[in-house]
């Protein structure tokens, strides 16, 4: 970043442009420097890191002012990122990415499902520090103003020292009062389903997610769902490379098999 | 798994039922178990860990034989398995899931973006050991057979000690002749998107992706990058868990501000 231009933020989410999360996001985000949202034309929420192949992808220019300008795009988070960095800001490289701030918790193995985190790795994966917010709290009226305060800290310090290469933060507020902050660890577990079936017009049967989350980390006082739990913001670095380091260890013997 | 039951393998990818390359996968594994395929209706790659939350999916029953059922449905990769673990399996939970054999690589940093990896991330989350199989060939009719042996090598072997909770296996195959196995780490870089122009029916522009693939781990030899433009079939056991534990020693003193 030249020392003379006031830092170049991108703005993102899963829940579309027209979110009031996302309006938040922008609201905590304007003192820090130039804003630019991109954001899909639609809800998009469980696109992970998912990317349009089959079609060609479309933005359009909602508004300008001084200090900020809004696109949508018919496409998922990901190809926001994609398009943003890749045909908008040809020239420069954001100074920061944000995502978010969805409506509802991206914690434990959300991370994996979720559109916002999706923005979040691509950023990073393009050498853009990124960091993704989320409020466990669906409501699409939601009040995101005592995340306000922690989110404009996350970003001081971020502006202040880049994430290296590969890091990205997953940040996530619980409801109501916030006791404080936590930098933790991913919790383990899965979602259960319990599909709720129901028949079609055409008689065939359709299927409904309606999961419950199963945490296999639980009575342990080092990851985001027991932050959250107790009232505290939870911040989890993530990596890009999900190698197992360990595993590879284990299985290198099978490089002696003979096959074929 | 009951000691008198053959082994209830699950197969599914991001290509679709269609594909030659699950048709491979299939042929490769009948040997070891009773086969149930269940993946998407159509090609679906890209699509990550997308799930669907929007609509509902359905699943048709396509055939039936001893030993071999497949299904087929409107989901994402991931919502097959989920669908197949959580619908169709109530009582028993597969002993492997497989996906693939993908018609290009998943590879490095592709295995975020890939469907087929999609699949066997939520096999391995359902406590399923889980393995996703690529081949470095994108052709329709790509030749499968010279990997079929190592596919199978690596299905005993995993049979024989399943993978712990949370660790599953990327296998990407290279073209034409095999040299061997080597067990790595997933490479590092990003897609330099190149996006192709072109107007649509509304006079609007729509945006191609056309990436090309920049490896910022070059010159070394413990990627799989590195393994599969040598010749040899690169295994990345990968986990679930996202957190850089070293990155929340780093920020851990974000803790103690005072913010608000």
């Amino acid at each position: 970043m030249n020392k003379e231009e006031r830092p170049l933020i991108l703005v993102t989410n899963d829940d579309g442009v027209f979110a009031k999360g996302i309006k938040a996001l922008v609201e905590a985000t304007l003192p820090f420097g130039d804003v630019v949202v991109f954001a899909p034309d639609t809800a998009r929420s469980g696109m992970s890191n998912a990317i349009t192949v089959y079609n060609a992808v479309t933005y359009t220019k909602l508004s300008s002012k001084e200090g900020l300008t809004i696109y949508s795009s018919n496409g998922t988070p990901t190809d926001c990122v994609k398009l943003a960095c890749h045909v908008l800001f040809q020239e420069r490289r954001p100074d920061l990415l944000l995502s978010g701030i969805n409506h509802g918790s991206n914690a434990s193995v959300n991370v994996i499902y979720s559109g916002t985190m999706g923005a979040v790795f691509e950023g990073c994966m393009n050498g853009t520090p990124s960091i993704g917010f989320s409020l466990c709290d669906h409501d699409p009226d939601a009040d995101f103003s005592p995340s306000i305060p922690y989110i404009r800290t996350i970003i001081e310090e971020t502006l202040k020292k880049p994430l290296p290469w590969g890091v990205c933060l997953n940040v996530n507020m619980p409801e109501g009062d916030i006791k404080g902050v936590k930098v933790c660890r991913q919790a383990l577990g899965y979602w259960k389903e319990e599909y709720e079936a129901q028949q079609n017009e055409n008689g065939q049967t359709g299927y409904w997610l309606t999961g419950r989350f199963v945490c296999r980390d639980e009575h342990v006082e080092d990851t985001d769902d027991w932050a959250l739990a107790n009232g505290y913001v939870s911040i989890v670095p993530c990596n890009v490379d999900l190698s197992d380091k360990g595993y590879i260890i284990e299985i290198k013997h099978w490089e002696k098999y003979h096959v074929g």
